[in-house]
């Protein structure tokens, strides 16, 4: 294990999360906040912090391998969340470290589950720091679903991602960043659409810079302790739609479609159930809400893309008490937490390209039994897709399910009932937010028990990581020479 | 399709089904019931159809192949159900044929969820036919497990019941009576045995060869609206919890540990995961119950060794109210309902062997992430399983979940709460009986809507016969020439 190239990545990694702090600090300063101090102390510690590791050693680059990578992309998320945590710290808008943390590692994992009750009385700094740390967890997925996973073999769809002129599995360094910038650049024209689009919407600036950075990101991070119910205007409401649309979608499809190659999109598999999948939901949700609930129209079908939108691309943003719709609505709503974003987009859960291909591939399965000695591979976009990718998937699926159910154990050992720990942890792992029993969209997670937040922290890394990256850490295989 | 062979199949296993009606007669008769004569009239018309269709067309062996096999043996159980009703239906015990059509479903599938208010009123004709529906529903899933779905290639789990000289793939024929009448002998010594061991426990004798009928078979029918709590006896418990456990185990053990070879049972991978595991919970129950009851310690462990061992095996005798319990449990209890009982038993569910499997298989596949260029195969038994083995396996847990997340979405839109819509699903899937919520172990089934008792016998159908051999009838992959 080359330590030296690991720490120095980190000091460089942590000296930008120290510069985004600092981007906080101005804003604290715009307001005339007295929280601008210590949000600058946090800025110059992070720093600080970064130089040092990151000039500690000489530069020695050779002997980055895949060992070093996979300690790389999870210690970059706890790194950024432990230094993260100083200016909830330092401002004391968040008294507790485990309350910090959990609030940190929600939204740099783009979660958006939170432990704060009163949202309207934090500063603007505090406020817009809370938004960056999804903004910059939403980059750094970006790269890591696009170049750094398919490098590393990890979660059985580089195939279905890697499709742009991106980084091939062998050669990394020369063109991921390349991939790299031209996505970011894709992320950053989105986000300043949709302040653009909110601005217009009559959303104050504030608030819809905020927004736009917790939208893009997939997190759901608001300004408001009501979430986006706090703007009941079905502009604002169909625009954070729109968006929350776009951010689940893979970027390479937005690449595409920045460069009029629209019938590639139209073609591409993935985009196309995911679309199918959302309208589906939409219409089953506005058909059972007409029925169930005395409101017009056009109100069940804001509210039913609304929640849909924002539970399948794991946003998180809450328009409407979805707990008080009837039982057949909440369990559907709990369903859609495992499907998730495309791949290659900030959205997290188990991800549309597995679910998909699994159902085919359980289609085909009985097409096996019948014909036991034919070679019948799942196909996408018309091609078969290898066994060797196929397999990984539906590990990749029965290790969420198991993932799920001890973590579900787990929080019921801490005293929480059945339909919340399922909530807790369905939200957590898919790095959605709300859930549902006691952590459901009014509520909030400060009630839970403090080694709680510790492993929903833990399970929101995992799933934001695709599981693996985070389990070889934890096996002997992965430390055995 | 040569529906003729099919249809002298049903007719044979027809007179089977109506020659065990007679049995309920005799013991009609015995306690001078009213019901003796509408038994008969049960018997003799399930007698009838079976000497029609089965004589109706001449003797035409050849022809019968995989088509037919897939079609016989879910016709067996639909049939089987039908007759099975006209007990309950001229009696007047079940007087709708919804109702009677579930309790008969149930029972021959060896589920043991009732529709039955007051179990105690009924004649004891009429019960024992109960307790004879799961007795001859467990024998037809020992022939199947052992000789009919390994020669389908349904489950993949044929290289793990078919290691005692049974049937080989290609020649069915010649070896399946063999096998079926060896390990029916063991069925019934085993259930000899256990009316012997409950006799001596002071149960009565007609309660003692129900409760038998039912343990085998891991059914679960009672004669009591109170289950086994109505035997307070700890030896009674204590037979009845042995008794599971040998259900649950794979039945070619059984003949090993008869012909003394016990070497071979205790180095059997399956044998030893299934007892760690009900060991280990076990411990885990006896260890919760003692710090969260105030009862005396044999109470905790004879109360946790029942409900894991019964729920486990998917045998669903109640002797607690474990709906009581702590949250913690319900859901470790909850969880069980998926594991099942051995490949080659009488049990239900998923199966500890695709249990087992998967587990070593998701930490493999750690392995295979660091390095992607080697092959590495599960082991069991310190055998590598084949690759097309593994994938089955996999693909059956994932099928088990898609259609308990299918089935759960339909008892919500029946307006079930999701407790116990998730508590119905598993326990019908999963063959066990009770689950949680409105469905409980103090609860039953007759609260259901119509609609779902059809659809709750159609899970246990699925369950029962391993998803495939079901699903393959439904797909238009098995109608197409």
């Amino acid at each position: 294990m080359n330590f030296r190239v690991v720490s120095k990545i980190m000091g460089r990694l942590l000296m930008l999360e120290g510069f985004f702090m600092g981007l906080a600090v101005i804003v604290a300063v715009l307001y005339h906040e007295e929280d601008a101090l210590p949000l600058l102390w946090a800025s110059l510690i992070t720093l600080l912090s970064g130089l040092v590791l990151g000039f500690l050693f000489r530069e020695k680059n050779n002997g980055f391998g895949k060992k070093e990578g996979f300690l790389v992309v999870s210690l970059s998320w706890v790194v950024f969340s432990f230094f993260g945590t100083l200016p909830f710290l330092l401002t004391h808008s968040i008294p507790s470290f485990t309350d910090a943390f959990f609030e940190t590692i929600s939204g740099f994992t783009t979660t958006g589950a939170s432990i704060l009750n009163d949202l309207e009385s934090l500063s603007h700094g505090v406020l817009v720091w809370r938004s960056i740390t999804q903004w910059l967890g939403g980059m750094g997925i970006i790269v890591l679903s696009l170049a750094i996973l398919p490098m590393l073999g990890i979660g059985g769809i580089q195939l279905f991602v890697a499709e742009v002129p991106g980084p091939s599995p062998d050669k990394l360094h020369p063109k991921v960043k390349e991939t790299a910038k031209r996505l970011w650049a894709i992320y950053l024209v989105f986000t300043i659409s949709e302040v653009f689009f909110l601005l217009l919407g009559g959303m104050d600036w504030f608030d819809s810079v905020n927004h736009s950075l917790t939208t893009m990101a997939t997190g759901g991070f608001s300004t408001k302790q009501a979430s986006i119910a706090a703007w009941p205007s079905s502009y604002i409401q169909y625009v954070i739609i729109f968006f929350m649309f776009l951010a689940g979608t893979n970027f390479t499809m937005a690449y595409f479609a920045l460069k009029l190659k629209t019938r590639k999109v139209w073609k591409n598999e993935e985009f196309r159930v995911y679309t199918g999948f959302i309208l589906l939901f939409i219409l089953i949700f506005t058909i059972v809400l007409s029925v169930t609930r005395d409101l017009p129209f056009g109100d069940n079908l804001r509210d039913a893309a609304f929640q849909v939108v924002s539970i399948m691309t794991t946003t998180g943003f809450v328009s409407a008490d979805y707990l008080a719709w009837v039982p057949f609505l909440i369990v559907l709503l709990f369903m859609l937490m495992f499907f998730g974003g495309s791949a290659g987009s900030t959205g997290g859960g188990i991800k549309i390209i597995r679910v998909w291909l699994t159902i085919k591939n359980s289609y085909l399965e009985l097409k096996r039994i019948m014909h036991p000695n034919a070679v019948i591979p799942v196909r996408y976009n018309r091609r078969a897709v290898p066994e060797r990718i196929t397999s990984n998937i539906l590990n990749f699926i029965v290790l969420y399910m198991l993932i799920f159910i001890f973590g579900v154990l787990v929080m019921a050992m801490l005293g929480l009932d059945m339909t919340s720990a399922m909530g807790a942890v369905a939200a957590s792992l898919g790095n959605i937010g709300p859930g549902i029993g006691s952590v459901g969209p009014m509520d909030n997670f400060a009630h839970l028990p403090a080694i709680g937040k510790w492993f929903l922290g833990f399970l929101m890394l995992m799933g934001r990581l695709e599981l693996f990256t985070v389990l070889l850490l934890l096996s002997p295989v992965y430390w055995r020479k």
